[in-house]
């Protein structure tokens, strides 16, 4: 498998790309610089074919779940060429707007308004802006990944790691105004006394941001210690869906445990892979964003409701959430067994349709390498994530837990005979972003 | 002219999407509510249908800018369609954003890395981002409009219309946190002493944002400032080219000032409707951005690029910035005759490819709003700003003109017959964001 094309692009991105992505997630160091293809050409399904014409199917970060149905889904497409023909930006502003946030507010009863931007980060951004205008106060207290804004990354000006625990190790705020130091407090999910303990004891916190499943699911304390907390003056909570929105359920996750926010926001699987982000809210608090101005002309384009509202359509009427919490679900149990078959120790977890696992061991990048390494020998886009689509079918997992069979075999023999470093041909993965391995 | 399904959006909108629309400029209300039809079904070159089937010829604000070429242009729109059928995302990266990256490099020779978002606010906090961490100052000084998001915005935290000055009175920094309180300082544009000043007293100072031509060309001692400013260690100078590049020249306007910035950032024109925005900066400067966290899921898709070549294309081959000086020009010479025919007073200005004009009364308002209506009747969407697109020919100039010269006829009679009020059908049209007007 030859990666000729694709290596010299990225040698090329080099000269004009820093980190030749614009998302970490999709670095060509994250998996293996050098057998990595990290450009392609073309998509369909659960297929992707690189620069030099190699075909994989694709069992690795599913468009980083963007892509919730598939690559090039013919649905959606359809939908987008159509408003394309039609000018998909013009003076005036596009009806698919106010489709999209009547099919958003009829999923989630509990909001009444929407707004949209087309990146994750900056709808998590407009959502903060709201809650603080709203509650009249500026310190925001979290848990989770959020993304790269200030308001985020100024919880690491106070402790050098404090979003380590948010699995988010390593993040330098370097770059974000030191006068933000305090405004954004952490604190671990499902740790409901450090929560109350945060907002009883500090009057200037008016927000609390959740994501509301994570690796566990909420336990019963912490949804009560939630609904409590909502009950005081001047509270926000906003429920960022931007990862698990869609996948568990035909809506925000936060509808599977009985949690009421008053802010929501969603992006990634909400437009299969066209820029759209949306945040959902109650009256009150959205026109509150009437106070303060947010505005971008960039929002204002057709595409991204449409793909929205065409995915939507078909989340909902194919019922694909069970599709992927079955896919994700064989994955792990596959991954745990062949490990076991093989006498590696792994630690496999993540909600099904976010899987993820890490080998256990200290030479735990050079062997990551390898997997992916022996992974795309075989045909297939992998690495310790797996994030599943509709297009993924049991055939799909089938042949891909047999490859994974052969790679953990050679990975063990490579562990037994102390040769793991030289059988890679190209780098050890780097360690990033934790949350993700 | 009915509007009678455009209008019933609006009505429903009003429910669900506070202000109706994502863009302050876009509002029904920044023209006149209740004849503004607000709403499209299609659009194609400088024609624009509303959900009527009302068909107008659009000599208002391009998509505010946006559409360049004009609406649903054939050669971008082919090129976004074939990669929308080859997938317009996946796991891996698209050559797209090589192949982009070197040619803004081409075009700005100062320039060697570039980095993408999806919108011109989110970009410029990206590049404020960089340049904070480059420089290791968090205080930024600038003149001009750049958007949204809190660190342009907290300069009104200090006095309560900081950025009046800037064309942007009233601007409320509700939500903003108070912290971030004198970390942006504004300065007028071509005020060389001011500007000085707050560089060389305040050594937190890193980054000076511009915006290289407003109403006014930069003059020399402006220039010739920047560039002594430069010279400072640790100082990082921005050009926010979202609102004139490639209007006036085959890339940033800076390039003809012979203003060397060390990051510009170019939307709106860029992508032709299609959501992208470009951060591109010397090496050193832009490799910073390593050292931080910047990072967005949204930000991999291929559109946005493909989008971006295939507008810069058709504007390097058709050399396009001379059409938009040429008909730009015609317009506000073409106002102000026929405000001298009819005797009302307005003032004029803008680069040519954004052009304004103000009506001086004490009925400014209710006086737009008639224009607006009068110009609507004659089957031109109008307003008190015109932006030039590609597909604006001389013929559009000549009988949008004859109808100004009807509308402002009708404008003088009813401030004669002091039955301005009584005439409108809409409401008088809202201030909200000055520098628009």
């Amino acid at each position: 498998m030859k990666i000729e094309r694709s290596f010299a692009l990225q040698e090329r991105a080099k000269n004009r790309i820093p980190g030749l992505s614009q998302l970490l997630s999709k670095r060509p160091d994250m998996f293996s610089y050098g057998v990595w293809p990290a450009y392609y050409s073309k998509a369909s399904g659960a297929e992707i074919w690189d620069l030099d014409d190699n075909r994989y199917i694709d069992m690795s970060i599913g468009g980083i779940g963007a892509n919730i149905l598939g690559y090039a889904d013919p649905e959606v497409d359809e939908a987008v060429i159509d408003v394309v023909r039609k000018g998909s930006s013009s003076s005036l502003n596009c009806p698919e707007d106010v489709e999209l946030a009547d099919l958003l507010c009829e999923l989630h009863p509990w909001a009444e308004k929407v707004r949209y931007t087309r990146s994750g980060g900056e709808a998590m951004t407009v959502a903060i802006r709201i809650a603080r205008a709203y509650t009249g106060k500026d310190k925001v207290t979290f848990c989770g990944y959020h993304g790269w804004h200030d308001w985020y990354l100024s919880a690491n000006l106070k402790s050098a790691d404090a979003l380590g625990e948010q699995l988010m190790p390593g993040l330098d705020p370097i770059g974000v105004p030191k006068a933000l130091a305090g405004t954004a407090i952490p604190f671990v999910f499902n740790d409901s006394r450090r929560l109350r303990e945060i907002v009883e004891n500090d009057p200037d916190v008016g927000t609390i941001v959740i994501e509301p499943i994570r690796n566990e699911k909420p336990n019963e304390e912490f949804i009560e210690t939630l609904r409590e907390l909502q009950r005081r003056p001047n509270l926000c909570l906003i429920a960022d869906e931007i990862s698990a929105g869609f996948r568990l359920n035909k809506g925000g996750s936060h509808l599977l445990y009985g949690i009421e926010p008053d802010i929501a926001v969603f992006s990634k699987a909400l437009g299969n892979g066209y820029p759209i982000a949306a945040v959902i809210g109650k009256s009150e608090v959205l026109e509150s964003a009437q106070n303060t101005f947010i505005s971008s002309t960039q929002w204002t384009e057709r595409i991204g409701p449409t793909a929205a509202l065409a995915t939507l359509t078909k989340i909902i009427r194919e019922n694909i959430p069970p599709h992927l919490v079955d896919i994700g679900g064989k994955v792990q149990e596959g991954w745990l067994e062949a490990a076991k078959r093989h006498k590696l120790e792994i630690e496999a977890g993540g909600i099904e349709p976010l899987s993820h696992f890490a080998i256990v061991h200290p030479q735990a990048s050079e062997l990551k390498a390898l997997f992916i390494q022996e992974m795309l020998e075989r045909g297939f886009l992998a690495s310790t994530i797996f994030y599943a689509m509709y297009a993924h079918t049991a055939d799909h997992v089938s042949s891909y837990l047999a490859a994974v069979d052969e790679a953990f075999a050679v990975l063990q023999n490579a562990i037994k005979n102390d040769n793991v470093k030289t059988l890679l041909k190209g780098r050890p993965s780097s360690a990033g972003f934790k949350r993700l391995n």
